[in-house]
């Protein structure tokens, strides 16, 4: 494995093995609880797909989470390129950690720094403003919420919450906002909006309060944009319980003020 | 193939080969113009996955459309069960048509009518109410709406637009609803929700005006409910429009008004 100068990147490394294999490692520096947490465990096959297709951008990324993941173990990756294109590159992974599949992800790849991806300039725009919030030296750490749970990840992440949503229970609805950048001061990238999007309290704490653990079923992040440097701004809101089902959506935008990622997931509430 | 009593059971047959291969066709009374419609050729999937896994509702099926499909061909459909749980299981499938994929579906299988998908019955539930639109005898057609495009699909759905959304590029935002049902009478099920959620004109005719085909290159379903019988009804947004890649979020409701599914997709303006 090389060594990166940041922890994402060392902590998501890949080493290809040949024939779609890759070998990698799952730290448990990342866990949300005893479990890693999703996005980080997606980072080293979303990093052996740029790898293995030479599209620098994932512009869909959706997991569908098998098993929990085993941090402090070694994993080995199955990529298999489904289709590849002049502008989009389908990929298939799968990450196997003791025997047993952890996670199946699809994924489209591509350039975001292309300017356009259609074939001709398209004028017309549409876009999702950023909601006003506190900046980020007024906002709680994640560290200090009463979740209910121990959170590792927030060795590697800094996660700020608008204090709106920090108090268990107390909010009127389900929604979290704040923002997020690498704890070690690594630059934001595409890639790592996959992360980012998985990375806040799940949005029920601040209607129903202590949630414990909410295992994600599936998970689709749609990378918008590229990220200029700075804080990431994110907001995540649930709107749709059923029989223990939810389905929580969430928004993110660069300091620009630019949306740069979709996410929406299913989950379940135990 | 069994001599189902309605064309979507018909047309959306499939026989298991062994060895998880399947044998299907594709016919061209579902084209959108020259391609068939997304949501009809994910239909022989589906059904597959239900007589695969033997769970009877998909929970979310993510699809990534490679090439248009072939109306009027044959096509193998190569299925893999990636996870089988007590409660959830996982499948993966691929499409081939002309020795060539067409597209790679995920989803998740389960049963809607169990009361509860969780350990422990869940109290909480949160819903999106239906918006208040005109009774489909109010709506217009969706023959009747000028979308530069021929529609041999309205010869096997049923749907009627909203009149709000129905003159092209005249609204002020890009938005459609309306009513959709089969044309034959089949009753609408969980499996036919993933096909309702692809059957609507392009939210962004209503503001932009022909937008012609859209193709898309991922489509996430989520299906929250069993729908009670009759029209279902849907809405269909776009506030996200960038370097010529769209995202595009659908609700669809029963004549109960309950949320039976919500739909994302991610689409190419050309």
């Amino acid at each position: 494995m090389t060594e990166a100068p940041f922890q994402f990147d060392r902590e998501t490394a890949v080493e290809a093995l040949g024939d779609g294999r890759w070998s990698t490692q799952v730290v448990s520096d990342w866990n949300i609880g005893d479990n890693p947490n999703g996005g980080y465990l997606v980072g080293s096959a979303v990093r052996a797909a740029i790898e293995a297709t030479g599209q620098p951008d994932p512009l869909t990324v959706t997991t569908h989470y098998l098993r929990p993941g085993l941090g402090g173990s070694d994993g080995e990756l199955d990529l298999d390129i489904v289709r590849r294109g002049r502008r989009f590159t389908n990929v298939d992974a799968r990450l196997t950690q003791d025997g047993k599949a952890r996670y199946h992800l699809v994924a489209a790849m591509g350039d975001l720094g292309n300017g356009t991806l259609s074939d001709e300039p398209v004028e017309h725009s549409l876009t999702q403003a950023p909601v006003d919030i506190p900046p980020p030296d007024e906002c709680r750490s994640r560290s200090n919420l009463e979740q209910g749970v121990d959170l590792p990840i927030m060795t590697r992440l800094d996660v700020r919450i608008d204090p709106q949503w920090a108090d268990a229970g107390t909010a009127d609805r389900a929604e979290v906002s704040g923002w997020i950048r690498f704890a070690d001061g690594r630059p934001v990238d595409a890639a790592s909006l996959v992360l980012f999007g998985d990375a806040f309290p799940p949005s029920l704490f601040s209607l129903l309060g202590k949630v414990g653990w909410v295992p994600t079923l599936e998970l689709t992040v749609h990378v918008r944009r590229r990220p200029v440097p700075g804080w990431i701004q994110a907001r995540f809101t649930t709107t749709d319980l059923h029989d223990g089902l939810l389905v929580e959506d969430g928004q993110l935008w660069d300091e620009d003020g630019h949306l740069v990622a979709r996410t929406r997931q299913l989950a379940l509430l135990l």
